[in-house]
């Protein structure tokens, strides 16, 4: 598949209530920059958790000419229809362009494997 | 990875206000059940989209031991720790044993495959 590359992609999960419920987003989160160094990746949260989209852009050093928001998301609600664009379209500046990709849920390599893990439970595979 | 298997899985998605948000999970369960078939493979929400896990296990024809409820989700929330099970809970029949698992982000090929997209992204891979 071809793809734009970026210089930084912010992971942006939901948000929930429950302070257990980040734990895989973190550990996501660390895993990657681990790798790939915490200047590429950042982590926020739509709602209810922190930091916010607002908190990691405004905190984001150095010189980035495209910056994603990849959402850890299984598919396209309310809230990437609006309420994420909404908040983007807040945080664009004439030096820092933000573009939102598609959900995470959506890309064919995550369709594969959620494929498999059924294939697995069922003992087909 | 051992696993148990099961003669039944309804995965579970959330459920949305949003019409078009099902539309990932249809095609994901549209994939799974043309080749696994239809009798071993149930689609269900658990709020706001039909049908409901009540309305699918009512549905369930055939004599199975094992029915496995798989979340379409990517972490454990409130939901899952106490909307879901109370949901099974009231389902649960002395001819029909239903289990929750784990949900599918938690699963170690889901979270590979999220690593991969967002390498791809940084061009990393």
């Amino acid at each position: 598949m071809l793809r734009k590359e970026y210089d930084h992609i912010i992971l942006l999960a939901h948000g929930s209530p429950d302070p257990l419920w980040k734990e895989p987003f973190e550990s996501l989160y660390q895993q990657v920059s681990k790798v790939y160094g915490d200047g590429n990746v950042s982590l926020a949260y739509m709602e209810l958790t922190s930091p916010s989209l607002e908190d990691v852009v405004a905190g984001l050093k150095g010189d980035f000419n495209t910056v994603a928001v990849l959402p850890l998301f299984l598919a396209v609600g309310r809230h990437l229809r609006h309420d994420v664009p909404k908040q983007i379209d807040a945080l664009q500046r004439e030096n820092l362009r933000i573009e939102l990709l598609p959900p995470i849920g959506d890309d064919s390599l995550v369709k594969e494997a959620m494929q498999t893990v059924i294939a697995n439970h069922l003992g087909k595979v």
